[in-house]
């Protein structure tokens, strides 16, 4: 990618991870949690799936570990979050969401980006663009005792899983990587979104036993 | 091992792989998950601990990411699973526990073994032969929110780590590694079936305060 | 740090594995748990901070798989601490939580001193520290099927980040290694006991939505 590009998808990045982050602030604020818990959930939620990601594909380094922006967006976000949470509601409600359909959409792209970089077959890119888009979210669900979010609502996942699939897919066929992004979280996005505002929902595996 | 032992040891790894992905997918299916929550379930059952081992052994590859029919074969389960959870019982109740036995044993010899290939100790080697055997379950049934079957119930664990000391106290005696993958797998069998059948369990200790 | 000191820091770390074994050994009780779980448990609680700073940081080898101390440890006080815990209280209530306190304390330095060794920032290794502290009772508290006290209770992972700072800061400003870490001990010590005694809390952060 040229370096604007490079830019504004790192900004990008950043931006997600306080999306994220957030979600996690407004989760430690309702489960009452102190000053740490805020910052604990903001941070596991914003960079936990990427971390679990550069385990498992090996990265030489965990990505945070060697850029301390991510680090401090994250406390940041928690510092700043607490305030803006009990702030009078100004946002219309479909902000919130949006945002965090985009951090969806670019962290999806990041860590199946990154698994074939590291010379991965396309399905691991896919497993490795919905880890880092979900499992963050995940280990949030589980510290704060609830069964996570993702495994059981409206389409979600599968937004990143369709991103994953288009953006390794247009590579394959020899497209730039900048087109392949754009379509990838374009996929994440229109079908997100749309879950959102149609509260589309994939079918329920129920067992009366 | 010879080529024939080679391919029958892997086709079962694969068996054990789906036996354990199912018991994930009844397990989403209680819960009531969409059909993305399935295939985590099923996922993080089957591979979650040996994914966990080949980080903490530090294997070059995450076994599942180089070899991409463990994957397929966790998709395949999560699909037909979940049409074969809905028929009307047919299959004995024991022929399940049985099935998840036979895959608790071949999980065990995998860890211990993979863990004795990198270079390490004959005790590190079965805590590996227990994790690759019971950790799965264990993230599966966190993020059901309950707490693991396997710290409370009959004897389980126990089970993979008889079979894992008895297959690297093999070995340790100069036996071939034919007839100590044979002497483990019986090993955590018997006593895995004995369990099921006459509902043994290690005393709990439990304290009043 | 000269011989001597050296091995007064390692039995202080194994001193502080088996104070958070305990932990993880009276928490198996609580929830009437086999013998199984009471070593899962005790060794999720002792070693499961540390193997994921291990991870992180890229280490060669995770701690405990080189140095099999670390599991004697935790096998002998899974076994001797349900008799312990079963016995008439006479110990003062203060010493188990002080006991912990050293623990945290000593945690916190080696994660950090390991991280800065393979080369981190002063901000990566506060975090390991923390993760090398805390990380542990969290799992613990999760495979129990509760929030972590962490994120709710009085300062206990604050006082971990006060003696990575004092550690990391005074080695940043030229301090001899045993100076930086008699202070940076101290520091959390201090902060912990302080909490201990007078049931400090940082600020609970609510939502009411």
């Amino acid at each position: 990618m040229q370096p604007l590009m490079q830019t504004i998808f790192y900004w990008s990045d950043l931006f997600g991870t306080a999306v994220f982050a957030f979600s996690g602030v407004l989760m430690a604020g309702r489960l009452r949690m102190d000053g740490f818990g805020v910052i604990v959930l903001a941070a596991v939620t914003a960079i936990g799936g990427g971390t679990i990601r550069d385990l498992i594909i090996g990265a030489d380094k965990v990505f945070w570990t060697v850029d301390s922006w991510y680090l401090w967006v994250i406390l940041g976000t928690a510092l700043i979050g607490q305030f803006m949470a009990k702030l009078p509601r100004r946002l219309p409600w479909y902000i919130l969401p949006l945002a965090d359909a985009f951090g969806l959409a670019i962290f999806t792209i990041i860590g199946a980006e990154k698994a074939l970089e590291y010379g991965y077959s396309g399905m691991v890119a896919v497993v490795m663009g919905v880890i880092t888009g979900v499992a963050g979210g995940m280990i949030r669900d589980v510290l704060a005792r609830e069964i996570p979010m993702v495994l059981q609502r409206e389409i979600y996942a599968t937004a990143s899983v369709l991103g994953g699939i288009i953006y390794t897919g247009s590579l394959a066929l020899g497209m730039a990587t900048l087109l392949a992004t754009v379509l990838g979280m374009s996929g994440t996005l229109i079908l997100r979104t749309a879950a959102i505002r149609w509260h589309l929902s994939l079918p329920i595996f129920a067992l009366h036993r």
